[in-house]
C-alpha cells in the first residue's frame, strides 16, 4: 500500500489535510452559508431550457471568452459597467486564485484582516504567495486609520478586504476600502486590491457596494459569488468586476475554456431572473436578524451581522454544542474561534429548528440528551 | 485609459499573450480536434433530465468528493480500477495543473518530448516549475532508449508523456513508459510518469493502454478526458488514474467543490451511455485513415497517426494555405512546424470538403481563388 509520504509531494504540502467543511447528510445543514431556499420553479425551467440547447453543441468547444455571460453580469452588476470589466470562473475561489496567479506568487505578498474567509491563506499558499495576517479589532471591525497603517506597513502586493466579512459577518465601511486604495500606492509600485462582496447582496437594503469606487481606481477588483444570494452554490459560478486591464490581466493565467457550455447557459437563465432569484433574500435577512435578538435573548453575544449568518460567542463548550446539534439533525460550523460559533440564516424553520435544539443543549452542549428532545 | 503596463503584473507573465486558438464561427472548423458529431438523441435527453434533478438542489454545494462520477470514471475505464483510483477536474488541462500544483511548483522540473502538447509549458510556467524539452526524432517517435537516458540525464520532478502524441497523432508504445518509468527512480527521490491519453480512444482496435501498467507502479498516472471521443468538450471534463495516494495529494490543491453540480450530473449521463457515445469513433478513425491516404495522393506528407487528427507536410506555405482554407468556410490549425499543418477527422463531408478545397488551393495557398471555387 502507497502512502503519500511515498509521493514526491511539494514539500510545503506535506503533512497538510484537504479543506473540508463534513458534508454530513442532515435534515438541517447551516453550516456553509448556502441559501437555504430552492430556486423558483419557473427559473429552474428556463434553466434546464438554456442547457437543453447547449448539449445539441455540447461536442464544439465553450466560448473561451463567455461574452454572453460576461454581458448579462454587467447587466445585472450596473454600475455603467459593460462586458468589459467583468470576469468569471468556477466559483469566486477560483476567480480569487486567478487574481493571485496574475499579481501574486513567489516573492509576492497577500495581506488579509483575520480571522477572515480561511480560503485566503490557503489561496496564497496554493501559488506561493507569502500570507500576511493583520488582526481585527476585538468586535472584528477594521478601521480605515489602522487598516491603511497596516497597508503602509507591510507594503503587500495584493490586499483582500471581505465585506462583510466571513466568519464573523462584519460590515465593511466603503471608507476602509478608500483608504487602502490610497495607501498601497507605494513610492515604488502599488498592490491590487479586492473586496470580496460574496455576501454583499444580505447587508442593509441601501447599504454602497465597493462597485461605486471602481471608476478611476485600475488597481480595485470587486469579487461576487451566485453561490449565496442566487441559490446557486451547486453551479460553481463566481465573478468580478474591474478595470478592463484586469481582465486582460486574467486571461494570461485561466486555463483555456475554464468555463463550461453547462455553466455558461445555467448563469445566463438565471441571471435573466436576477429580480425573482433574489426575491428570497429579504426572508433570509429577516431570519439572520431573528437569530441575532434571540441568540441575545438565549444569553449569547452575537456579532452585528450584514451577511446570511451569524457568529456569536457565550458558548462554553463549543464542540459539544456543535455534537449536540448535530446528534439533532443540525449542523451548524466550527471555526477557529474561542468559545464561538456560526451559524447561517436558513428558513424560518430550520432558524426555528436550531434556535430550540441549541435551548435545549444550552452552552456546554450539556443540556437534555437527544432521546428527551 | 489603463493598460495591462500599468499593473502590478507578476514579471514572467510581462509581455505574455493570452493562449488562444481562435475561434472563428465557420461552416467547418477542423482546428482543435472536436468531435465533429453531435451526440445522439437518447443521450442528450437523458444529459438534460440529470441536469433537471441537479437543479432541484442547486442552492445547496456539490459532492466535494464527485463519488459517484469517480464510480462511473472507473467503470468505463475497467482494468480492476475503482473510485478510489480516479481524479476528476474542468478538462484535463485542469487535471495537469492539479498534478503540477501537487508535484511540481518553484525549483522542480517537468520534462515532455517535443513538439507535443503546447498547454504542458504554459502549464508548468503557470505553476512556476521549468520546463525541460527534449526533442523528438525527425519522425515524431521516441524510443525507449532515448526517452530513458533523457529522463536519467535530467532527473526531472515530472515527466509528461502524450500517448498518442498532440500536435503530431504519433503512437507511443507501452515499452516507452516502462522504461521512463524505470529510469525515474533515482538515487534520491523518483518523479511522477504522467501519460496524457486525451486521444486513446482512437488508437487502433487493440491497442493497449498504459492504464493496462497502473498496477504497482504507484508513481504513473493516466489522464483521460472527455472532450475527444466523447463528443463532451463544451462540458470540461477530463479525469485521471492512478494510485489512490495521488488522488490522496491532488486534494491537498483542488479548489474545494471543484466540479459543479451539473458537471456531474451531465458526465455521470454520458458515462451510462459509454458504448453508445463511442460509436462514432470508428467512422472517425475511418476518415483519419482516409486522410492520410488522400493527403499522400495529393503529394503531401502525412504523419502516422492513432489520434482523431493528422498532421501533414509537404505544405510550401502554410500560413497561406491556412487563409485560403478559411477564405473557403474551413479552419484548420496553423502548428509552429515549419512546412507543416494538423487538420481534425471531421465527418465524411467535412474531411471531404476539406480534402477538395485543399487540392483547390495547393501547397502554397495560392490555387484558385475563393470566387472560382
Amino acid at each position: 500500500m502507497t502512502n503519500l509520504s511515498d509521493l514526491p509531494l511539494r514539500d510545503d504540502l506535506v503533512g497538510r489535510e484537504p479543506y473540508g467543511a463534513p458534508q454530513a447528510v442532515v435534515p438541517v445543514a447551516l453550516n456553509v452559508n448556502e441559501n437555504s431556499h430552492g430556486i423558483p420553479e419557473d427559473v429552474a425551467h428556463d434553466i434546464v431550457a438554456r442547457v437543453a440547447a447547449a448539449v445539441l453543441s455540447v461536442n464544439r468547444y465553450p466560448d473561451r471568452e463567455f461574452t454572453e455571460l460576461r454581458e448579462s453580469f454587467a447587466r445585472y452588476l450596473g454600475h455603467g459597467l459593460d462586458a468589459s470589466n467583468i470576469w468569471a470562473a468556477n466559483g469566486s475561489n477560483e476567480v480569487l486564485q486567478h487574481i493571485l496567479q496574475a499579481f501574486g506568487g513567489p516573492g509576492r505578498t497577500l495581506l488579509g484582516f483575520t480571522p477572515t474567509y480561511s480560503m485566503y491563506s490557503l489561496l496564497a499558499s496554493g501559488t506561493g504567495t507569502e500570507w500576511v495576517a493583520v488582526p481585527r479589532a476585538a468586535d472584528y471591525t477594521i478601521s480605515a486609520e489602522d487598516a491603511a497603517a497596516a497597508v503602509r506597513e507591510h507594503q503587500p502586493n495584493i490586499v483582500f478586504l471581505c465585506s462583510p466579512n466571513n466568519p464573523t459577518g462584519t460590515p465593511l465601511p466603503l471608507e476602509v476600502v478608500e483608504a487602502v486604495y490610497e495607501a498601497s500606492q507605494y513610492e515604488n509600485g502599488a498592490a491590487i486590491i479586492v473586496v470580496d462582496e460574496a455576501y454583499a447582496e444580505f447587508s442593509p437594503e441601501g447599504t454602497p457596494s465597493a462597485l461605486s469606487l471602481l471608476a478611476g481606481r485600475p488597481r480595485l477588483l470587486v469579487s461576487r459569488t451566485m453561490s449565496k444570494a442566487f441559490a446557486f452554490a451547486g453551479a460553481r459560478v463566481g465573478y468580478l468586476a474591474a478595470d478592463p486591464a484586469v481582465t486582460d490581466a486574467l486571461r494570461l493565467v485561466r486555463l483555456p475554456y475554464h468555463l463550461s457550455a453547462f455553466t455558461q447557459a445555467a448563469a445566463n437563465a438565471a441571471l435573466a431572473h436576477s429580480a425573482e432569484m433574489l426575491g428570497m433574500v429579504d426572508q433570509i435577512r429577516e431570519q439572520r436578524d431573528r437569530l441575532v435578538r434571540e441568540l441575545r435573548a438565549l444569553g449569547y453575544s452575537p456579532y452585528a451581522s450584514a451577511s446570511n449568518f451569524v457568529l456569536f460567542g457565550g458558548v462554553t463548550d463549543p464542540h459539544a454544542v456543535f455534537e449536540a446539534l448535530l446528534a439533532r439533525g443540525i449542523v451548524i460550523r466550527e471555526v477557529s474561534l474561542p468559545g464561538q460559533l456560526r451559524v447561517t440564516a436558513g428558513t424560518e424553520a430550520e432558524t426555528s429548528t436550531f434556535l430550540r435544539a441549541l435551548a435545549e443543549v444550552g452552552p456546554d452542549g450539556r443540556g437534555a440528551p437527544v432521546t428527551q428532545s
